[in-house]
C-alpha cells in the first residue's frame, strides 16, 4: 500500500486512477464463438464446454433429481444463513417498487407512468472455485420481485459436469428453475442469440471476466442490453479519528482478496489512524489464504492522509468508489457530501461483507468510476416504465393551441393537423 | 401502406420488423473525428463545422448578447406556448422525484437510498430545417430537476452561424446558459473528451442521425453513458369499431412525417374502420407539406386486421412500438395487457403530437423495439440512486453469522473475518 501525504490538488486524478488492465484483443474470439453458436446452437455450446471448462456433458439443462441431490449436499447452517439473506433482500428490494401517481398537468390531460417487467431475463453466474451463489440471489430476487416471466441462469460447470450445490439451492431458493450449464462468451452467445435449449432474452445481467464482459459488451449489437460495464472491485474508506484500525484493516482486505486486479483506497485525517491500520492490514494479511492475491491488490492501493474530511468527500467523489465505507464519528450526518458511490457503509459496525451478503442492499455495483454515471443493480434494473397519457376533449381544448404553434414552428405540419382535426 | 388481414401468428415477427438501416460503415469516420477533436480540441471543432456545416464561426460559445436577440425573435404566442409546455412537462417530471425510504431489513440494520443527480450531462439536439426546441424542453427540463451541476447543449449553427432562435429561447428558459454552436460526431466527441471550450461530461443524451448515433455508441468506449439507442421514430395504433378514421389518420400521418424511414402501424378489429383509415390517410396527405417524405414512410407501414383485440394487444407487446395509440372504446380498462411501449395515449383526444409537446410526458422514447428493454428519458435518466446502510453493533450481531457461513462458503475469509473482528 502506498502512502501519499498531503497531496496538491493536481495530482488527484492521478491518484484515482485504477490498475490498467492490459487490453486483450477478444474481439474476434467473441465474435466467432457467437458464429458458431448461431450457427450449431446446443452442439456449439456442447463443444466450447469441452474446450474452455474441460467438461463432457450430455445435458446443457439441470434437471430436477440434480437440484434434489444439490439441496442434500448443502449445510443446514448455509441453508439456514441463505434464508435469511433472502428475507433481508427481498424486504429492501420489495421496497423499491413504486405505484403509479397520476398527475393532471392541465385540466382533463392525466399523465402516469406504470412499470412493467422485462419479459425474458439473463443471470451470469461465474464458476471458478469460489462458487457465487450470493450473486444468484442479488440478480434472482429483483428480477423474480419486478415479475419477469423468463428467468434464465447460466453458470458453468466444473470438470465432472456440475454445478456448485450451494449454486443450485439459491437459484431453488429464489424460484428460479430455468439453469443451464455454459459459462463464458458461449454463455453470453447463447442468452443473446437462442438455442435449442436455452431462449433468448432481452437483457443480460451479470459478472465475468474480461472474456465474459467482452461478450456482454458485443451483445449489445444485437438489441441486448446489459446491466452495467463490468471491472475489478474496489473499496474507498473515509477514517477519522474516531475508527478502529483493525475493523479498517479487515475491510480494506476483504475487498483486496476479490482479485489481484481489485483495488482498496483509505483516506484519513488522522495520521496515527492511517499508520496503525496500514500495520493493522500486515498483520491481519499474514492469516489469510488468499494471501498472495491479496498482497497484488495491495500492491495497487494507496492510502492518503488529508487535511480536512471536506477533502476525503472531494477525492472520494472524484474516485467514484463503487463500496465507501465512512469509518467516521456520526456517520450518518456526512451522506449529503456523497455525489458518486456505489453503496456506502456507515460507522463502525457496517462492514462491506454485510452488504455483500445480507443487509439486504444489492452487491451488483458499478466499478472503475461508473458511480458517476450508473446505479447498481435494484429492481429497477429488470423493469421498464411506461408512460400514459389521457387527454378529455376539454383537456386536448386546453393545450390545443399549444400543441399547434410548436408543432408549426418546428414545421410539423401533420402533428398539427392531429390537434386541429380533433378541436374541428 | 400495405394491407394484411387475419395473419397467421407464424408471421408475425415479419410483420414486426422495422426498414432497414443501411448499416454504414462510420467507425473509421467516428474514430477519426474523435482522434482529431481530442488532438487539436476547438480548432478541429471550427474545422469540422466549416467543413460539415458549411458555417465559418469564431466563437463557438453562444454569448449573452445571442440569447438576448433570439428572444426578440420569437413571436409572443410561440413564447407563451413553450411556457405552458414547460409547465406541463416540470409538473409531470417533478412527481418523480422520490424520498428516501428507510427499511429496516432486521433489527439494527438499516437500508435505504438516495437519489444524487449526474454531475455533468451533454444534450446533443439536432440542427436541420425544423429546428426541434421541444427536445431542448424534453431533456433541459429533467436535468434541471434532477439538479445535474454542468448541462452542456450543443446544437449545430446554420450557414450564417447562428443557431435557430426558438431553441435558444427554449434553452433559456429552462436554465440552460451553455450552449455551443456544434454538431454532428464532432459534438460528440467534444462532448466525451472536452475542449478548451467545452467540458467532457458523464452521460450524453439527444437524438441525431446515423453518424451521431455512431459517435454516442463510440463515446461509450471512453466511459460516458448515453439515454438510449437511437432509431426512427414509429407509432402502433389499435383501432376498434370505436375509433375515429380520420384522427387515427392524421395521427399515423404525424408520425410519418418525420422521416423516410418511418414506420406507422395500424392494428384493427373492424374492417371497415381499417379501410376508412386508410382512406383518410390517402386524402389528408394530399394537403401536407412534407408529402413526398410521408409517402416514403407509408411505404414502409402496414395496417393489419385481427380478430380480436388480444390479438391486437399480443401483435403490438411483439412489436414494442415507440409510441402506442389506443383508439378504442374505454382504453383506459386495457392498459394492463400492455407490456412493452415507450409513450401510450389513451383514447381518442389523445393524440400522439400532445405527448410530443406538451402534455408533460417526455419525448425521448425507446424505438426499434427497443421498448422490450429500456424506458423513455425521465427524471431517473438524470440520476444515480446510491444505497446505504448503517449497522448498530446489535445489527452485526443479529445478520453477522449469516454473513459469516456464506462468506466461508465462497471461500472469502477476508470477507468473514471483517465480522468477526468486529463481534469478538
Amino acid at each position: 500500500m502506498k502512502i501519499v501525504n498531503y497531496p496538491d490538488k493536481e495530482v488527484w486524478t492521478d491518484l484515482t486512477k485504477r490498475p490498467e488492465n492490459e487490453k486483450k484483443f477478444l474481439q474476434e474470439t467473441v465474435q466467432n464463438i457467437f458464429s458458431e453458436v448461431e450457427k450449431d446452437g446446443d452442439s456449439a455450446l456442447l463443444k466450447f464446454t469441452l474446450q474452455f471448462d474441460q467438461a463432457e456433458i450430455n445435458e446443457i439443462k439441470v434437471n430436477q433429481t440434480e437440484f434434489i441431490e444439490a439441496e442434500k449436499l448443502v449445510s443446514v447452517e448455509l441453508k439456514e444463513a441463505i434464508k435469511q439473506a433472502i428475507l433481508n433482500i427481498e424486504k429492501f428490494h420489495s421496497s423499491q417498487q413504486e405505484k403509479p401517481k397520476t398527475i393532471e398537468t392541465q385540466s382533463g390531460v392525466e399523465c402516469w407512468r406504470e412499470s412493467r417487467a422485462i419479459e425474458k431475463v439473463g443471470l451470469y453466474i461465474p464458476g471458478g472455485s469460489a462458487p457465487l451463489f450470493s450473486t444468484v440471489l442479488m440478480l434472482g430476487i429483483p428480477a423474480k420481485l419486478a415479475g419477469c416471466k423468463q428467468i434464465i441462469l447460466c453458470t458453468p460447470p466444473d470438470k465432472n459436469g456440475n454445478i456448485h450445490p450451494a449454486i443450485l439451492f439459491a437459484a431453488q431458493s429464489v424460484g428460479i428453475s430455468e439453469v443451464y450449464k455454459v459459462g463464458g462468451i458461449q454463455a453470453i452467445a447463447a442468452l443473446t442469440l437462442g438455442t435449442e435449449s436455452i431462449p433468448s432474452v432481452y437483457k443480460i445481467f451479470g459478472p465475468g471476466n474480461q472474456y465474459v464482459t467482452a461478450a456482454k459488451q458485443y451483445a449489445q449489437e444485437f438489441k441486448v442490453c446489459i446491466d452495467l460495464p463490468a471491472g475489478p472491485s474496489e473499496v474507498l474508506v473515509i477514517a477519522d479519528s474516531q475508527a478502529n484500525p483493525e475493523f479498517v484493516a479487515a475491510d480494506l482486505l476483504s475487498q483486496a482478496e476479490h482479485g489481484a486486479d481489485s483495488q482498496v483506497i483509505l483516506l484519513s485525517t488522522d495520521e496515527s489512524i492511517l499508520k496503525q491500520t496500514v500495520n493493522a492490514v500486515t498483520t491481519q494479511l499474514e492469516k489469510l489464504p488468499r494471501k498472495e492475491v491479496t498482497q497484488k491488490a495491495l500492491n495497487n492501493s494507496r492510502g492518503i492522509l488529508f487535511n480536512s474530511l471536506d477533502e476525503c468527500f472531494n477525492f472520494s467523489n472524484l474516485y467514484a468508489p463503487e463500496h465507501l465505507i465512512l469509518a467516521i464519528g456520526k456517520a450518518k450526518e456526512y451522506t449529503q457530501k456523497i455525489e458518486n458511490a456505489g453503496s456506502v457503509f456507515l460507522g463502525n459496525y457496517s462492514c462491506e461483507s454485510a452488504g455483500d451478503y445480507a443487509s439486504g442492499t444489492n452487491h451488483t455495483l458499478p466499478t472503475n468510476g461508473y458511480a458517476r454515471n450508473y446505479s447498481g443493480v435494484s429492481l429497477d434494473s429488470f423493469i421498464k416504465k411506461i408512460t400514459f397519457q389521457e387527454l378529455s376533449r376539454e383537456g386536448l381544448q386546453n393545450i390545443g393551441q399549444t400543441i399547434e404553434l410548436m408543432a408549426e414552428a418546428e414545421e410539423l405540419f401533420a402533428h398539427k393537423n392531429a390537434v386541429s382535426i380533433r378541436l374541428k
